[in-house]
């Protein structure tokens, strides 16, 4: 998809000529012997930027998610999140198909978390209820259009999971975004949450890699569930010294691409099809007032060399990445009001 | 707790005495073998009631639940239902941890059901997200005070599921209720669903059982599924015949039930304390803006000889049933108010 | 079947008169309250009969299996099992579908099990293997032609349990007949097992029911497990009733049927086709070496009114219990020899 | 462990000039969206090599062995092993508590697999039993000693499952081993089996990687469950820039691990402690004879600048790979009999 202006995700990135020569420079041992100094270097960076004990690497952000998932919620127990969340939308069913994990949904509202109304739908540990046993956040929230969940909100959040002995989850894929937005420090972030998960490969744009953060005493069970769901890979310091570039060199960037993202907004909000006010990355594209649905403005803008995903029959989402430049914001800004016109 | 009049549960009735003899005298057989003749005749009694092909006794309502969900909805597959349901809520999250099913859930609405909300829920079958695959109702609705759902909501959610190509499923452990309040015959319930449990022990009054119904190609898969779960009994006939003797003496007689409600809904209505409008047994208490909470009138109604159900921390339900007489209910129109004026 | 001499299974009696009896006038309550007295006896009758601290009441003895394995092993982890038990054959697969329990199994040897062999094959805790967490034995086998575990074979079990940090599990459907056969006391067999399932409708006579022992705390658990699985009855004291009248008067009464076995043996070893000696109410059949296989055996017996089981294409069995007389015996040791010998 | 001579995995091999030179030079695409050309290739050359249809990139032989195990055994379904396979000891109980898949075992015999025997504990598909769906085998087999399954051997099992309806799944982490022993071409191998995992990351000295094959609609389905394992990676080309590199250039090249192999079985054979025969890569060694036990050996060794593999107290084991030289060879033959003499 080189030749299009490709803002479906920012998971499509490939290596940047300095990230490669890292990872064909990376020291290397067996990982499952606990002898890859790289991904053990990486494990240690992340760990303390967000204030953690420990962190694990893993092959995808869906893994990372699960086997945190996996830590604070037994098998038949309840975990709270949104209807709209990655880790029961996009991860095919693995809490429940694998983790055994039970869960119920606050209406989909992205950012927009009511913490009394999540307080309100925890089960009581005891005979005749499924107990809560965890609450997941998504920091920024990817179907709620990269919102970024107010600090405020988090620490209610964690309020209400102290009051009833849960745990408190954050997919953090795009915590970065969230950071940036924010200007909030990340060990603040690491501070609500007893498990995290963090994405190498979406905006800080490595090939391939996630980390799972907690306590060491998590952590270490990390490395057990992660070998059963099969994630205990070998040489991973090939892998590892690109996410390490990616933390040196692709962080502050970040804020070219909110304000990509912005001039995006601008360009498409005339004709109301903007979902919600755009904070980070990502673009959400409501059509459900206009006459195209999603896949025909998908359509439309792939004829025109531009690559735009859809989400749901009238919801559909623009990305921007470290593979847009400037130019590539400038052919959509024109491209995109005149389909939307049109 | 025969000494008290009992208001916490339907299912707390006990066997009367010419449901005892029908035990008592059941003929009976191995019923793993398919040789017992008395739950075998349960079975085509139920259905055909329902207009359904076939049907399977279960030791429990929890257990003919769980055998449907694991009929319609795959392994790591979707379901959808309300927040407050019985099959994520008093089952102990045995959708998941058994069936590793996933759910995703609108907000606790009771029987007032939004049919475009839950279109608006369902995922498409594709690589990217978690295919739904069923959505279940329950008929009255336990947490939602025994609220009955309108046949025309269930229509429009039949639609929705054919739509997609769901199935629907039906927990009506007590159906019996709302075919009694809304006159709605129970094969026109059973036309609507793919898969319905029914109970015979809550508001029917047999000791123990329930029945999942369904196709015959499907009830021949849950015979198999009924014994992975361990519900594969042997003389069954002694409980097949409480459940006959219940068809034939206690549905029709579920008015007087439901009369006695409103007497109790009369009684504490004018405390602001009705969390619902009483359509059948079930009298569902809200005591968010009363001083007392669920436990301390449930310790007040107690030291007066009526025991209430407590079902959160300002959440309390009336049931009437068989084995609570007018006198019973006279009690309680007296304690109650002056407790709840106190 | 009752025009049949019915030697399938222990699991077609029906209940006698005074079964009867006792359950038309069981004191019964909801035992998911915790309210059935009937039931709470029981229990506690049962789980002194072994010197165990407690036990619940389960619709079927896959259930009560079930609920104490995943009592004693958690996701993921390891039961070692023989390739015949019950467990891993006749319960459908719950174990792993279930209880996510990994399992691995020794040669299908019946009750001569090696406990060397067994020790061999303990995975030790740590991080490359899946653990083994227990061991699983089943007395008397049911497979293995009702062939009885020597209380010495299961004192070395117990010690390589111990050595191992495993539990140890006793599938004991029916150890009354090993308690009979071996003059072993409940109680002994009792302090060797960490949980341990009996069966009240297999030899007992009872038409439901089976009890899961272990101490207070692990049946605290599966009380909730056995709610997740959906074996949460209510007014179980028609059961128990049941349960209990069969304790008091069909416990000694096996030694009896182990009798007639031995008949059954001494008519059919002629010609070879013997199994295993018997010891108890079994009469497992191999016909391996004979021209009839087990269903062209079962058919002929059929026609002369005799019910054998298939357990496969070339074996065979046949059970003693109540509901079979001196007489059908007497037809029994008539029409089988003849059969074998055509 | 750079300075020892490290024989306890081949995978610890660590990726070499040229590989490093391939990964850096990739054409990289999402795969998630099947865009990387890359692992494309990769997956239809080694499809091609095997005769299947198609393969899919996995990070880990065990994710490549459990997505195939979750194709051919539906939850609560059985799969036959030997009691040491690989599927059953080192992937953590993934088939029970991911795929709930029960499971029954043959005697740990390596390589030397009785095929009637196999026959024999196949359920048959009913209501009573567990259905046997799949039998898996392991080429070569890592606790046999590195084994291999004779050809004839293999087409037995071939029978046994075609009679009985079942899948053939192999574990061919070290197929190519097999292959290069043996001269049995990889089509031929790949022609007895339903499902096929291959590793690219232990003799082939990749650091990452394995491929399941099979038919085109199993593959198609496998992408579905490795996203639900959370193994969807995004810039796969970098990893299987790496494996192409091996399968061109690291094949033919393991008869000189199995000549390393032999010299050292040569030199430890006369201690009595060679567990089997040495046909590839792996030097099993039984110290039960020995006053040595394995963990002894492996720390005198290690003293000595020598890495050795502990399985078990009396078990160990020598693996040779592309990353021990002659002259490591020449240690261990000076350094392990002098160990062993003593």
């Amino acid at each position: 998809m080189a030749d299009f202006v490709d803002l479906r995700s920012d998971t499509v990135t490939r290596p940047t000529v300095g990230m490669r020569e890292a990872m064909a420079t990376a020291e290397v041992g067996d990982d499952v012997y606990g002898e890859d100094p790289t991904v053990a270097a990486l494990e240690a960076e992340v760990a303390a930027l967000f204030g953690h004990e420990a962190a694990l690497f893993a092959p995808t952000g869906s893994m990372a998610n699960q086997i945190a998932l996996q830590l604070v919620v037994p098998p038949g127990d309840e975990l709270l999140c949104d209807a709209d969340a990655h880790v029961v939308t996009y991860e095919i069913g693995a809490a429940a198909a694998y983790g055994g994990i039970s869960s119920r949904t606050w209406p989909a509202v992205g950012a927009d978390i009511d913490p009394d109304l999540v307080a309100g739908m925890v089960r009581p540990d005891g005979y005749f209820a499924v107990p809560t046993r965890a609450i997941a956040v998504e920091q920024t929230h990817n179907r709620g259009g990269g919102g970024v969940i107010p600090l405020t909100t988090l620490r209610e959040l964690r309020r209400v999971a102290d009051d009833h002995g849960l745990a408190l989850h954050c997919d953090g894929a795009r915590i970065w975004h969230a950071h940036v937005a924010d200007g909030v420090p990340l060990a603040e972030y690491g501070a609500l949450f007893d498990t995290l998960s963090v994405c190498l490969s979406k905006g800080l744009g490595a090939p391939i890699g996630s980390l799972v953060l907690g306590s060491a005493e998590k952590i270490d069970r990390a490395r057990f569930i992660r070998k059963r769901m099969g994630g205990g890979m070998r040489q991973v310091g090939v892998l590892a010294a690109a996410g390490r570039y990616a933390l040196a060199h692709h962080v502050t960037r970040l804020a070219e691409d909110h304000a990509k993202a912005a001039r995006l907004a601008e360009a498409v909000a005339p004709f109301g099809v903007l979902a919600a006010p755009v904070r980070t990355n990502l673009v959400p594209l409501d059509l459900t007032k206009h006459p195209l649905d999603a896949k025909a403005l998908a359509a439309a803008a792939r004829a025109e060399g531009l690559l735009v995903s859809v989400l749901g029959p009238r919801t559909a989402r623009l990305v921007t990445h470290m593979d847009v430049d400037d130019a590539g914001i400038d052919r959509a800004v024109e491209i995109l009001p005149r389909l939307l016109r049109a």
